[in-house]
């Protein structure tokens, strides 16, 4: 949006920034007063602003019972984030085997073996003289934004927050080893159709993944953001599989062996297949469809009043680049194009804005994207339709049925509060 | 760098990740044993692993004297950073006031005043309405990399690391409202020639910029890396002036004034001009010239051995964008054409990565860029010629003489350490 070409418009023509005040409105400073620490210690590895509280949210999960691996839950508060980058901090968990293991990087090693002419084991130092590569890709839970299953409820209240509906998904800039080089220098038998990658946690969660993606544009990743991959993340390496289900972005990554067949590991056994009405279940459902969420302005928030508002929110699709977004401020009867911001990076979360005008009116705003290879995100009816689902499963059903991509809605009433209208 | 198209190269070839070990490798767990938070405290906010050390170094000078404003100087640790994004607790500080200040967002305010139509006042929640964009800039000091001035002995010295010859520099997505449009709204009178931008910090920093930079890709930001601008970078709001000397990108923004004069603000007349051998100064230098840095094999490393290493570096204009970086691998006799990595972006850092065997023999190794206006980096003889000094000016003086964007040699022993060859 270029402020001249709109002809000098007044974007805040109803806020009180034209007042024409011109005296005492700088914000006062004041000296921060560091205790203990000197002021070398104090800066050597900065902090956010104590004014800075956004958090991501969740909990731990006892599953299924004391003594067993606990389920960790935490979602991204996409509704503060700026740009395409969730920091690290803030990056979404879902792990399912106790607390992130602390693992010592000067002892960790990867093991690739199995159907292969040289069994391999890599160092951290080793992996980091490798030919490397970094690049934009979101992760994300395959329950993300799904009105079913346990947080079913919590997605669906009128008053959830993008947090809430859609903060199992989060985006970094990975620097690893392309997984095809490691898998090149093993040198994979022609028998070998399948992987098993493994991680280092209490549970050691394993996924299987077919030979055909791990050898197209997987990594094996030791930094997230420009520094290392974090705890929660799974340093000191963490699998990266573009695109597809957060599952098999294998955590605290210890081994990897080729196999002829996938090995039914406890997650793709139990939790992921998605049960269908008839009894039977969906297995190993890898790519996540196009996906978008308007996070500004969003479920949670108050509109000070009528006037100009930038539309902006994220749009991903584990199919490549998104290529269009659009947004409806009319209940989707029409649709217009959103702007995509730069960069804009295949299987990574893209910034779409839209400039709007509200005039104080009830108003439900909507956004679709469609994705490089001319999919489309689809509407709550269609996905229904799709899985033979009636919609009074997706309102009550604590199954989860994972994949649910549908165009969110938001709600905004004349008082200016945002609701969820997913169900409304 | 496809391993496919290599021909099944064999990267490790000299290394232990051959010898074909089967078993018994992968990194042992531990799990974390938080004592006084409990899980979902621990995970609200994510910290690096304690097993994570580097640090930005640097120190806090007092200037003129202890009553006067301080001086902070910390430099990125370039040599561990992967990808192009610096992360933010680790973007370096060049401050010339004090601590920096404690803002509270809710009461901080934006002034633009002066020669315009209309003066406005923006608080942090009327700028974030606004039409935003983000975009990757670095920000880099005047003398960063630079062999004269305060720094200068540290940086010539043979041992020096990448942090310590060009820590000053470092790259973030910055999300926030274009400058422009702000003008724009404000109505900027034809009589404006220059603007005044002034920040919060004790010492008032304030910095003359010329009206054509001000209305072409300035930023008023409020977001880096994806959440708040943190507090040594200016939170809650900073101006960008990408690819000009880091002094511009005023921090602690409060004000913006439109005036028909540069107005000779306290570094713009003291510490920023460079002093020219014959008495006279060269002032109002503001774009950074074409640079690069190799960050990996750097000074202050030691290679295990030989064998295949990735060389992997920095490169970036004031200019605009990279389009070229070329590695010698004999002492400046031949170049050739290093890989450039996406994203690449106007006035931004580059990755650029040049797959290389080391022999074991001595060898120095050396990085130059060439930006989109075909601009190339200069030798340091070069750099000597333009500005009338001869080298043993470079080596020994304590006067700064800025924009210092010599190629960079990091020399390679045959017992594996390096050392920067600046002068050796």
């Amino acid at each position: 949006m270029n402020a001249k070409k709109s002809g000098r418009r007044q974007f805040l023509k109803n806020s009180a920034a034209l007042a024409g005040l011109a005296a005492g409105a700088a914000g006062a400073a004041a000296a921060r007063t560091p205790a203990s620490e000197t002021p070398e210690e104090l800066h050597s590895y900065g902090e956010r602003s104590h004014f800075e509280n956004t958090l991501r949210k969740g909990k731990v999960g006892l599953w299924p019972a004391d003594t067993g691996p606990r389920d960790y839950g935490f979602r991204t508060p996409l509704q503060n984030q700026m740009g395409i980058i969730t920091p690290a901090g803030l990056h979404f968990i879902i792990s399912h085997g106790h607390e992130p293991p602390d693992l010592d990087p000067s002892q960790h090693k990867l093991l690739i073996h199995g159907m292969v002419d040289r069994p391999l084991v890599f160092s951290l130092d080793e992996l980091k003289r490798l030919p490397s590569v970094s690049r934009f890709h979101f992760v994300e839970c395959n329950a993300n934004s799904g009105p079913t299953g346990p947080a079913g409820a919590m997605r669906r209240e009128p008053t959830a927050t993008p947090q809430q509906t859609h903060g199992l998904t989060s985006c970094s800039l990975w620097t690893g080893v392309p997984l095809s080089l490691l898998l090149d220098q093993a040198g994979v038998q022609k028998s070998a159709t399948w992987m098993i990658a493994e991680g280092s946690e209490l549970g050691k969660h394993t996924k299987s993944i077919p030979i055909e993606k791990a050898t197209d544009d997987c990594l094996v990743a030791y930094a997230q953001n420009g520094e290392a991959v974090r705890p929660e993340q799974g340093y000191p390496l963490r699998l990266i599989v573009p695109g597809w289900e957060g599952i098999n972005n294998v955590k605290w990554l210890r081994r990897i062996k080729l196999v002829d067949q996938p090995y039914m590991g406890m997650m793709e056994s139990t939790k992921y297949p998605s049960l269908r009405l008839d009894g039977n279940a969906r297995w190993f459902q890898f790519e996540m469809g196009p996906k978008s969420v308007i996070t500004r302005p969003s479920g949670g928030l108050r509109m000070p009043g009528p006037g100009f508002y930038e539309i902006s929110g994220l749009a991903w699709s584990g199919g490549g680049a998104i290529r269009r977004v659009e947004i409806s401020t009319d209940g989707g009867k029409t649709w217009k194009d959103a702007q995509l911001q730069d960069p804009i990076a295949r299987k990574a979360h893209t910034r779409f804005v839209f400039p709007w005008e509200w005039n104080g009116e009830e108003v439900v705003l909507q956004s679709r994207s469609t994705d490089e290879r001319n999919e489309l995100q689809p509407t709550r009816e269609e996905i229904a339709s799709i899985w033979h689902i009636d919609m009074d499963y997706y309102k009550t059903s604590t199954n989860l049925v994972g994949h649910f991509n549908a165009i969110q809605p938001w709600k905004i009433n004349r008082d200016g509060s945002v609701l969820n209208a997913l169900f409304l």
